[in-house]
């Protein structure tokens, strides 16, 4: 797998929680791999009826702020591919790690853990964005 | 690299931790792939070298409580294996993600990500632990 496409598969993650798309999220995960997911300050969660059912509640959510991704970066790791990432939650920044690994053809998430950061770097701004 | 080696390679790395064994945790490290490391609260750290002179700076800390893992389960990932464990740092409880590969024939982490945990699991008391 590329490592862009594991920052394309990010996007969608991303897009899917933003966007509360609980079937997109679903097709996010991987379907055959074994899976862990943490959300912030939960335990770990490894069984997939578990963590879509996880995902459901939060995106559920009314209350549940808009959650948005900046500072995306590619790492390979043998096969698998993780990208580093941070997410801004109601002016909070948490610093995730979100794994994928290639499944019929595409990048399926194996492992998400997101928790928070006292030092985020800056967020680049829209011009940056664009240039970077 | 079969999952079990993997929790032994965390073993490791949780010895020289609590050893404060920077030279032990030198070797822990992977030295040709592509790295990611997240303390606590702390921004992703991606250079070898970097990585390093924080487990430096943290290991020569003799503020640094000790730390102990439990709870430890591997997960397979492509090539790679995750260790999903709890750190018990001065009566709180972080959650971790530890990633290893193989290299030269061992496992070497090339991924640690730990942060808060607000509802661990229970650590099991030292029988069960021994007939666990």
């Amino acid at each position: 797998m590329h490592p862009n496409e594991a920052l394309f598969a990010n996007e969608a993650f991303y897009l899917a929680f933003a966007q509360a798309d609980y079937d997109a999220m679903q097709r996010v995960w991987s379907e055959q791999g074994e899976l862990i997911c943490i959300h912030p300050g939960w335990a770990a969660i490894t069984k997939r009826d578990e963590i879509l059912a996880s995902w459901r509640g939060i995106l559920g959510n009314a209350q549940q702020p808009a959650v948005t991704c900046y500072g995306a970066r590619a790492v390979s790791m043998g096969d698998c591919v993780a990208v580093v990432c941070y997410e801004e939650v109601a002016g909070s920044v948490l610093v995730a790690i979100n794994v994928f690994v290639e499944e019929g053809g595409r990048p399926r998430m194996v492992q998400h853990q997101s928790g928070p950061c006292g030092s985020p770097p800056e967020k680049p701004s829209r011009d940056q964005q664009l240039n970077g």
